[in-house]
C-alpha cells in the first residue's frame, strides 16, 4: 500500500544531513558543555556554532538565542517569563484567540497569578486586525503575544503592523513562530518583535529542541532554575546533539527555503482547488493568500474528523484534524470556533500539511481515496440524512 | 597522549546499544505520538514501552512516569509543581542545604511567591540526620525534598528513614535521584517517597531527557502548559528518540548494575586510599561508607580547583571541581561549605567520577600525573609559602 505522510504540521521527518551532523555527539563527543576539559570544550564549540546558524535563520544575534527543550517550553518561558519580569509595571496581557495551547494555557496560568488577559478576535479567515490589538492595549499591559502563523488553518498574521502598535505603546511583543520559522523568511528586525519562539521538529530538525530568540536588553524570568547555562536564563545541561541538529536544520532551511516553498505551494494550491470539486460540502479554511506554503485545510460537513483520520490511515495516509495536540482530545478546535465556524462543521476539520517529501502523486492519491471515504461516512451520518431530506 | 574521562558526574557516554535503539526514531519512525495514524501509533508504542522499562528500574508503575526534558526540569517541576498544588494547605517547604541548584533555586523562586523555606543541615560527611528533618516540619509544611545521593561528594542520604517521618506528618516527600537512579538499586516503594527525579545522561542514556516519577494520587501543577501529553501533566511533543533511549538505558542499568558497581567500587576505593598517600595535604570529602560507587572526591589544600582542571586537561584527563554547573562559575561549592569545609579549602575541590569505561590503568595515570601538577601549583601559591614558613 502507498504510504503518504501529509502530517508535516504535527512533525517533520529529520533530514539525513541533519542526523549525520548529530551522530558524533551521540558517540565520542559526549561532553557536558559546562565542563573545563577537552570533551566540554568540544561540546561548547558545537552549541555555539549552532547558535550562530540559528540566529542567521531569523536575522538575530547568536547571544540572543536561548535553547529550550521544545516549542512548548519556548512559549511557556516567553509568556510566563516576560510577564513575570515586568509585573511591577502592570499585570495585563494580550494574546489572540487562536494561539496554540502552549501560549493560551500559559496565559491562563498567569490569570491564576493575578494577571488579566484580553483575547484579540480573528476574522473568518483567521486573520487578526492590528487595530483590534491596539484597542486592547492598556496602561498596565506588559505583554502582547500574537502568533506569526497558525498551523491549523495556515493563516499568516500581520506581525510587522502589530509591532508598530506595540512599539508606540512601549509594550513587549512576543510571537509564536513555531509554524513559520524555517518555513517562510523571518527577520526579527523587520518583524519588530522582542521575542520569538521556534521549534526544531517543524523544519526537518530534531525533536526535543526549541529556542526562544530574545532581543538584547529585554528582561525575562527563568522558567527552569538551576545552573547558569544559556546565560543564566535556562538551567539544565544543554542537549548537545539536538542543538547541533537544530543549527544544521536552520542552515539548510535558509539555503533551500525558496525551492522548498515553490514545490509546497504547487501541491497545496492543487489540493485547495481540486478537493472542493471532488467532494460536495467542503469548505476551505484559512486565508486565501496570507497562507503557509504547505497548509491545505478544510472542513467537511456532516462528518467527524476523527473517523476520517482513521479511514485515511487505513489507506496509508497520515493527516490530522485540528492541531496535533487536540487530535486525540476529540474537541472542536478553538481556532475554527474563533473563526466563526459552527461547532458541528469544526468537528469535520481535515488538515493536510505538505512537506519536502511530497509529490503530485500524493495529491492524486488523496483525490482518489478521500471521496469514497467521505461518501461512506456521510451515509452513516444522521445529520446528512436529515440534510438530504430537508433538501428534497 | 592518553585520554582519561573521569567526569562521569557531569555526564556519561551514550552506550552504543542505546544509540542503536534510538536510530530508527531519527529515521523512518519520526511520527508525533499524539497523532491518529500509523506514524503516530508507532511512536506512541515506543514511548509506552520505554515508560515500562523506566518504571521497572525504580519499582514504580509505568503510568507514574512523566517524561521531561532534563533532570533540572524534573526538579523544577517537582519543587514548584508539588508546592503549588498544595498551597491551600500551607506554604512551607523543607530541603537540605546540599541540594542541587535546580532544587535550591526552585525553592528560592517559591520564596518569592510567598513560601517559607527551611534548610536541613548536613554533618561533615554530607550526611543528613533524619531527626533534623523532623525538627523542621511544621503544620504548614507541604513538601520535603531531600536528595538521594550527592554527586559532588558521593554521600547517599537516609531517604527511607526520612520518609517514615514525612509519612507520619502527612507531608509529600520528593527526592532528587539524578545521581543515583540507574547507578544504585532504587525501589520507590521501599524508599517511601512520593516523587523522584532522574536524568538519562547520568546512566549512559541520552541528553535532553529526564523523568519525574510521581506516586499515583499525588497532585502536581504543570510547569509546562499546553497540550495533553503525559496525562496532561507535561505539555510538549514527546522527544521520542530520547525517550526510547532512556528506556533502553534503564533496562541495561538494571541488568548490569551489580557488575558495573563491582568495577567502579574497586577503582574508587583505590583512588580514595592511594591519592592521599601520593600527595600531602589532601582531604577526602564525603561519607566513607554511604557513598556512590563511582565517586572519589577530594579537597587539595593551597590550590584552586580550576587550575588543576586545566593542567589535568592538558594531560588528557577530564575531571571536575564541584558540580558541573558551578565549575565555570568559580565559586566555592555550597555543598562543601555546608559540610563545614573552610572556603579556601573548598576552592581546591577535585572530583573524580568513574564510569564503566574506566580501568585500573586510569587510576595509575592519575597517580602519575596529578602529584607533579599539585607540586607545581603549590610552588606558585602564596598560601603554601606562608604555610611552609609557619611550619619551619
Amino acid at each position: 500500500m502507498r504510504k503518504v505522510y501529509l502530517d508535516n504540521v504535527s512533525t517533520t521527518r529529520l533530514l539525513p544531513e541533519v542526523h549525520r551532523v548529530m551522530k558524533p555527539y551521540f558517540e565520542d563527543e559526549f561532553g557536558n558543555p559546562s565542563c573545563v576539559h577537552e570533551w566540554g570544550d568540544s561540546a561548547r564549540e558545537a552549541i555555539e556554532k549552532a547558535r550562530v546558524q540559528l540566529a542567521q535563520l531569523i536575522g538575530g544575534q547568536a547571544e540572543e538565542i536561548i535553547f529550550t527543550g521544545s516549542g512548548t517550553e519556548s512559549n511557556n518561558f516567553a509568556i510566563k517569563g516576560l510577564a513575570s519580569a515586568q509585573q511591577k509595571k502592570g499585570k495585563h496581557v494580550v494574546i489572540s484567540a487562536i494561539e496554540h495551547f502552549s501560549v493560551l494555557h500559559s496565559a491562563r496560568t498567569l490569570e491564576k497569578c493575578g494577571f488579566e488577559l484580553s483575547l484579540v478576535p480573528v476574522d473568518r479567515y483567521g486573520l487578526i486586525d492590528p487595530e483590534e490589538v491596539r484597542r486592547r492595549i492598556r496602561n498596565d499591559t506588559v505583554l502582547v503575544s500574537i502568533m506569526h502563523g497558525n498551523s491549523e488553518v495556515g493563516t499568516i498574521e500581520p506581525i510587522k503592523q502589530i509591532s508598530q502598535i506595540t512599539k508606540e505603546s512601549g509594550v513587549v511583543l512576543h510571537t509564536d513562530a513555531i509554524a513559520t520559522a524555517g518555513t517562510i523568511p523571518i527577520n526579527v528586525q523587520e518583524l519588530g518583535v522582542d521575542a520569538l519562539s521556534l521549534s526544531g521538529n517543524q523544519f526537518y530538525g530534531p525533536k526535543g529542541i526549541g529556542a526562544l530568540w530574545l532581543r538584547k536588553g529585554v528582561r525575562i524570568t527563568p522558567l527552569l532554575d538551576g545552573g547558569v547555562q544559556e546565560g543564566g536564563r535556562r538551567a539544565g545541561m544543554e542537549n548537545v546533539p539536538a542543538i547541533v541538529g537544530l543549527g544544521k536544520a536552520a542552515e539548510l532551511a535558509a539555503a533551500d527555503m525558496t525551492a522548498r516553498n515553490n514545490q509546497l505551494i504547487l501541491l497545496r494550491d492543487r489540493l485547495l482547488s481540486e478537493l472542493p470539486s471532488s467532494i460536495d460540502h467542503v469548505r476551505v479554511t484559512g486565508h486565501p493568500e496570507q497562507r503557509l506554503p504547505g497548509n491545505a485545510s478544510f472542513c467537511m460537513e456532516f462528518i467527524e474528523g476523527e473517523a476520517m483520520l482513521m479511514l485515511l490511515s487505513s489507506k496509508g495516509v497520515a493527516v490530522t484534524s485540528g492541531s496535533a495536540c487536540t487530535s486525540r482530545a476529540l474537541k472542536a478546535s478553538h481556532v475554527l470556533i474563533a473563526m466563526g465556524i459552527p461547532h458541528a462543521l469544526a468537528q469535520g476539520s481535515l488538515l493536510f500539511g505538505f512537506g519536502i517529501d511530497n509529490s503530485s502523486e500524493d495529491v492524486d492519491y488523496i483525490l482518489e481515496v478521500l471521496p469514497p471515504i467521505v461518501d461512506r461516512l456521510r451515509q452513516m451520518s444522521p445529520l446528512y440524512s436529515k440534510f438530504l431530506k430537508g433538501g428534497e
